[in-house]
């Protein structure tokens, strides 16, 4: 829009005549004149309207699309919320966009007061919250600061397809396309292409989509999430994989911490602490760890609770380590997919670890099989046909490095991070079991 | 992997022991020594065999993956193809992964003797081919420049969903997915998302996912592809939004030029030359020039035929402008989607444009239709029922500026820079009617 000037700009441009846009936020008629609060992307300011001009926004609705033309004047009375040092006379308004309907949920209070499902039903409004705009802000910012530490250190960045043929992943279930009459499936993992290119690129990065059709419909289960993938070859132990890990999640911190410091403070979120490394623990170790110090025994568990993943990332990891994540390795085969490497020396062991992040598991990783004997045994062992993955042990035939990687879950992260209860708060279009809109 | 050293890095180690680690390339077998080069990442090397060494290879195939260490030494005699100042005297050699297939495509020659859909087939082994390699490396630079120019702007970025309920689009035809015994769609279109969002960041970017069911099987059609999205609130000039377009396409090629010479120089690619403007003409004057210069009469068609495409941008515009792009507008609306804005002031035409970027059309874009009630009108007059429309009519209610934007097909435009027959060629991982695999 031609010499349109951002609110954030007023103050720099006093006695001058300029163009605003934005959302009516708010609207206060006082018999002869009135005000009208005008919110654009970078904030909110205060025009000081005419009767005329209160007369032309007659029957209209907050959230209408404005631009007024006047004159940035010093504020005579300060109102809380808007740019403080300015006001604008309006000389003339225009109605760019009316509203025709009534607004489902108000968002001109510092909540939006309404159930976390309503906010998600009418995302067209919700979103302009700033608070909900904060979030996808610092999101973004946060696949930002992955993105750069890949490219920094040489990796390639890989686009991964959604159709699938067969089931790149035994077990979880899939959902099914119709595609030509024949069956498709809807990627699972994007297991299979990042190993293919370890061929070919030796690093690889990417944004993958992942569907789940599993029946959960709890707070951490979504239909369809973004993982940020990595996948390296020609790595000799696990603790390479770790290192590149730590250095990402460390790069996309800063990221959000440089950009992002006032949608932080409008979430009253801080980010978790870092520490100078993060801790690596074995899974026992982190028994042993929530037995002693946390007074809870879980020893013979298989896994973390989500209490004790809990504690680890919250509790135990920010004490001893000032650190807000937290490496747990050393988990059984039977608790990893057919593709990660049993350890040579145990093999009730493999090579493989957890990231805990701030709450919950945010990240599983660790070296791959790539010997294609190996993996055939080790597909036969957890009851698998391997006739049922000739697709995905093509590339152990023909000579794949030893290698690993790992995913990080995009929208849990960002909900770990920012304290959100809920995983949908971190998506923006959010599909589960019941839903798929907007 | 601790200690190895990368090919390229070789020279400047000369005299020392290294370890290097890739794929067994070629091998020769000269009776009381031999030669085997090793390819990684950045290069070809040669390692220098002993009777013993050359046992230990026995039986095993090109595209092995070894382990080698030894002394970095000048090399002898100059073979074509490697690393051409040093060669590496073995003393000890690592098998990491055998080969236990044989190759289904040889792929140590300079070109890959093979169909284009067995090149495909075989992606687990023909990416390796450094001509394959180079093209996803260049795509790779094609998104970058873009994100690094969209960011630079100030603008956000989305994640788009895949999964949807409703047709974001009507017309052409959409996979169709068992979501829980409902029926869900796969998104043809981040048009809906993207024009959500106006609402709240007035400028967004991203990478979309967009699924066609068309039965389509030609060089040009995929029924998966990836969308560079933009769009962006308040607009009053479509060419605010050509200029967008033309300053993101200048920094996507300048990031291949900078960061991909060499891979341009191996797929004997030249950039498309950008001029100082990339050429704007409607509709009307492009077939004008096509009849007058180009010597076919096409002057009444509603469209541009691919031949006409080809010859204005690469014959008329680098010819006129120095540029292999050029922005045709001024398009029927009977040609473009229900949410084109048309021209207030000529009913029989959309304020849309679209890029013929070397070769054929890489976008379409315009100003979209931002008023609830035009929307609903322009519905009808496209003989199509709002009613089944809701989910998108429902942010028009609420205020969205005026607005526009555009998607970049990414597959597509890589396709164009880089002179590739097929499509598919610039698809890592394609997906037609016939193809969901690898």
């Amino acid at each position: 829009m031609k010499n349109r000037t951002l609110i954030k700009d007023l103050p720099s441009v006093l006695g001058q005549t300029v163009a605003v846009a934005g959302w009516l936020h708010r609207l206060r008629d006082l018999n002869n004149f009135g005000f009208a609060i005008l919110r654009d992307r970078t904030g909110l300011v205060q025009l000081v309207l005419t009767v005329e001009q209160l007369g032309q926004l007659k029957g209209l609705q907050v959230e209408t699309v404005l631009k007024a033309t006047g004159t940035v004047v010093k504020k005579q009375n300060k109102a809380g919320g808007t740019q403080d040092e300015v006001e604008i006379q309006v000389s003339e308004l225009e109605i760019l966009s009316p509203v025709v309907d009534v607004l489902p949920v108000e968002i001109n209070k510092p909540e939006i007061d309404a159930q976390p499902e309503t906010v998600i039903d009418n995302r067209v409004v919700t979103l302009r919250h700033p608070k909900q705009r904060a979030i996808f802000r610092v999101q973004a910012a946060l696949v930002r600061g992955y993105r750069t530490y890949m490219a920094l250190q040489g990796f390639t960045e890989i686009f991964f397809p959604v159709l699938s043929g067969a089931a790149s992943e035994g077990g979880a279930e899939f959902f099914k396309v119709d595609y030509y009459g024949r069956e498709a499936t809807l990627t699972q993992s994007a297991q299979l292409y990042k190993q293919i290119t370890m061929g070919v690129y030796e690093g690889v990065y990417g944004l993958s989509y992942s569907f789940r059709a599993e029946k959960f419909a709890t707070s951490r289960h979504l239909t369809e999430f973004n993982q940020l993938e990595f996948e390296m070859g020609f790595v000799d132990d696990m603790e390479e994989l770790m290192a590149v890990e730590e250095g990402a999640i460390r790069e996309m911190l800063a990221t959000v911490e440089r950009e992002c410091g006032d949608d932080l403070k409008l979430l009253g979120a801080t980010l978790p602490p870092l520490g100078d490394r993060f801790p690596r623990l074995t899974l026992q170790e982190a028994l042993q760890a929530y037995k002693d110090e946390g007074g809870v025994d879980e020893l013979h568990e298989p896994d973390l609770s989500p209490a004790a993943e809990r504690w680890l990332s919250t509790v135990w990891a920010p004490k001893h380590y000032r650190s807000g994540f937290v490496f747990v390795t050393d988990w059984s085969p039977a608790k990893r997919p057919f593709y990660a490497k049993v350890d040579p020396r145990n093999p009730e062991n493999t090579l493989t670890f957890d990231v805990i992040g701030f709450g919950s598991e945010i990240t599983s990783g660790g070296m791959r099989i790539n010997r294609y004997d190996e993996q055939v045994r080790r597909l036969q062992e957890k009851g698998l046909d391997p006739a049922q993955f000739e697709d995905y042990l093509m590339m152990h035939k023909y000579g794949i490095p030893p290698e690993g990687g790992f995913a990080i879950g995009l929208q849990r992260l960002t909900q770990n991070i920012l304290g959100l209860s809920n995983i949908k708060e971190a998506t923006i279009f959010p599909r589960d079991v019941q839903r798929l809109r907007p």
